[in-house]
């Protein structure tokens, strides 16, 4: 991509994890002596020298092929000059940059920053490669209340309804600003969400935070379908980033939408969604298959034989019954119901240790990306907590939901600036150095 | 090892999984017709095969290079029937072999059992690889004051005293059994406790337990040094497997020590240690590197070039002063100033969220295993307690000792037989078919 100085001055560091990034592994040990960047090579398993660009139309982190872990924070914004958000905006957008392609989120700042200053990289993923993070932010409805942006919320940002069911802590709920982290490493995630909340010191606050061990979601068709905690195969039948055709219609953000600083942007549901394991688990594998509405093992939707098979939800079986139960989740969540509504889900499963009365706290963070959630997500979910089988072994325990702008380019732009600047259409450079 | 059916009897399934694990990943579509074992490949990333050995003269899991992610359970003990609680022994040693193995918790158990009976096996690891995972179980205090164990409590297994600055929780403190998982995906360990918790149901109820997400030791020189989330490299003196005789005269239990059915175990210390993380992050580079007595880049003890430099504690610098603090953490953790005293170190870094005042939860959760925590880990853990100068930015909130038994061995043995099945030595056969 580069070499070293080649653009040092608008992006300092940068070249350097190119060019070992370049290189290889093999020549990690080369440069040993100055010791550094990130320059011991870790286990052959863990090494994930692949980098995924951060500067586009769109944010990473959204069709991006699902990373395996994640770490997802939402912050109150504790200041109220919109000079001093602004600010951090591009403070962040910088770090952000630099961490994605493996670099520490300020140059040398680890251990460069003289003896008698605090360190402005916190040091934990120092020997640890890019690991394809990706760093994804999104406002939430109650920032749009402050900073003079009421005119500039979207109509698609509102906040959600009650849904039969819920069950929210308000401690793991909302957030003016949420950052999603997602990273093939999990300490890579932890120390960007973290060296993030550190330097927003003073302007932000962390409200409620989430560690997402393993994906459930595929948003590639070069990815297998994972596995959630129920032990079963989830969401075979996501919107995958190949298909340009349902990403367009379903995910992406267009001009004429509503608000013209959110074209390319998305808008991002989170719902900490509790599972009941230990009532999933006492209970019979028919039962289990009936509430899902496909098999176990395979994936494969009832009556079908594959995981990829189409639902066939007129299905009749012994006895006129449908194959596939009116309550199935399957069916209640499927396109086919709902007039093609799809959702892009990025989901993680959870363990947070044990709830003080003997069970595990685990279950599901979902996460999803649509193009309108009072289209798409508000009415599945409307229709799901009504009557999804599944209701019985699950609880929502947080919700927010956060409007995702569009990416960053090379003109001068940063997170936000096409809400913060005016009415400048994303593509017009802003009055600052381009490279 | 063994081919399909070889010695199905006395441990059914296993060998199908060692046929999987030899013919190797490219082999692993055969078969998808029966579509019930963990047949489907993840992402290369992810691809794990190795198997860690279940059985031994000792528990894996204690010397085994350290795996990347831990899961981490205490258990009450529910039930007053000695005969329950040996039957769930055995029943979790031969879950335990056959997921360590690659396996499912029972033979067939996700989609096996019967359409009407619950899956005896979760689900949520069915694609999933061994991932070398490890199971070890100990035995804490409290076990030994029911079951008529009193007579067979080792002196070793003394309740640890308060140390200076202790702030435990009891709710994450103590267990009547602990189980540590380990392996290099997550989701593996997860259903590893679970399934285990689960059919422990009526037996034993999770007091506590813990997810660890990125290990902060190496217990092999072929593993470089992880860091913790101080961002200094953690266990660069930590006892290696490779070295047999520190980990003798070390970690484990000699016959003549204390207890005879002891023999070939070891003890394991917990304590999860809360990280200041704001605290530390306002804190100077030079100061940090005074806490700890390393550079904070290349690991070296001041003073000193590399990692691996041999600590010069007598060294002075300018003024006269030593160059290695006299409360610097790695001098007063140093076996020069504990009399020759090591551990061996398998702690793990932790998140889990946020604590509600907008700081992360996050730490390390420190496991140690010694031969004798009165001898090692008390008298460490009380230099450090007062005068580590650590301290000002770390909390001990959990805290928990466990006796380790020996390896199951092929002579019928289980978890905790040396124990419970009276003074036979470890190495003389119980009245159970052998192999």
């Amino acid at each position: 991509m580069s070499s070293p100085g080649s653009d040092g001055a608008s992006r300092p560091g940068l070249s350097r994890r190119r060019l070992f990034g370049a290189v290889g592994a093999g020549a990690l040990a080369v440069g040993a002596g100055a010791a550094v960047g990130r320059l011991t090579a870790p286990e052959p398993a863990s090494v994930d020298t692949q980098v995924v660009a951060f500067r586009g139309a769109h944010q990473a982190g959204i069709v991006t092929p699902a990373q395996d872990r994640m770490h997802f924070v939402a912050f109150d914004v504790t200041t109220d000059s919109r000079d001093d958000l602004v600010a951090l905006l591009k403070k962040w957008t910088e770090m952000a940059e630099r961490m994605t392609a493996g670099e520490q989120a300020v140059p040398d700042g680890a251990i460069g920053a003289g003896d008698y200053s605090p360190p402005t990289d916190t040091g934990e993923a120092l020997d640890l490669h890019a690991s394809r993070l990706t760093l994804t932010i999104g406002f939430g409805p109650s920032l749009f209340e402050r900073f003079g942006l009421a005119g500039r919320r979207p109509a698609a940002l509102a906040e959600l309804p009650k849904f039969t069911g819920d069950s929210l802590d308000p401690a793991r709920s909302g957030g003016d600003i949420c950052i999603q982290a997602c990273a093939d490493d999990p300490q890579v995630a932890v120390h960007a969400i973290r060296n993030l909340a550190r330097v927003g010191f003073g302007t932000v606050a962390v409200k409620w935070s989430q560690l997402g061990f393993g994906r459930t979601s595929s948003t590639s068709t070069t990815q297998s379908t994972p596995r959630n905690l129920f032990g079963f195969k989830d969401g075979t039948r996501n919107i995958k980033a190949e298909d340009q055709g349902a990403v367009d219609e379903q995910v992406w953000v267009a001009g004429a939408d509503d608000q013209e600083w959110m074209a390319g942007g998305s808008y991002l549901v989170a719902r900490r969604i509790r599972m009941l394991i230990e009532s999933w688990d006492r209970t019979a594998l028919h039962e289990q298959e009936r509430v899902i509405g496909r098999s176990k093992g395979t994936g494969a939707p009832l009556g079908e034989k594959n995981e990829f098979d189409p639902l066939n939800l007129d299905a009749k079986g012994a006895g006129g019954q449908p194959v596939i139960d009116t309550d199935a989740h399957v069916r209640l969540a499927s396109d086919e119901e709902l007039g093609g509504i799809k959702i892009l889900r990025r989901g993680y499963n959870f363990t947070d240790g044990s709830d003080g009365f003997g069970h595990l706290d685990a279950g599901l963070f979902f996460i999803a990306y649509c193009r309108d959630p009072q289209k798409q997500f508000v009415p599945m979910q409307l229709s799901l907590s009504r009557n999804d089988a599944l209701n019985e072994y699950i609880k929502h325990v947080g919700s927010a939901v956060f409007a995702v702008p569009p990416g960053v380019q090379d003109d001068g732009g940063y997170w936000g600036s096409t809400l913060f600047e005016g009415q400048a259409s994303p593509a017009e450079p802003v009055a600052e150095p381009g490279h």
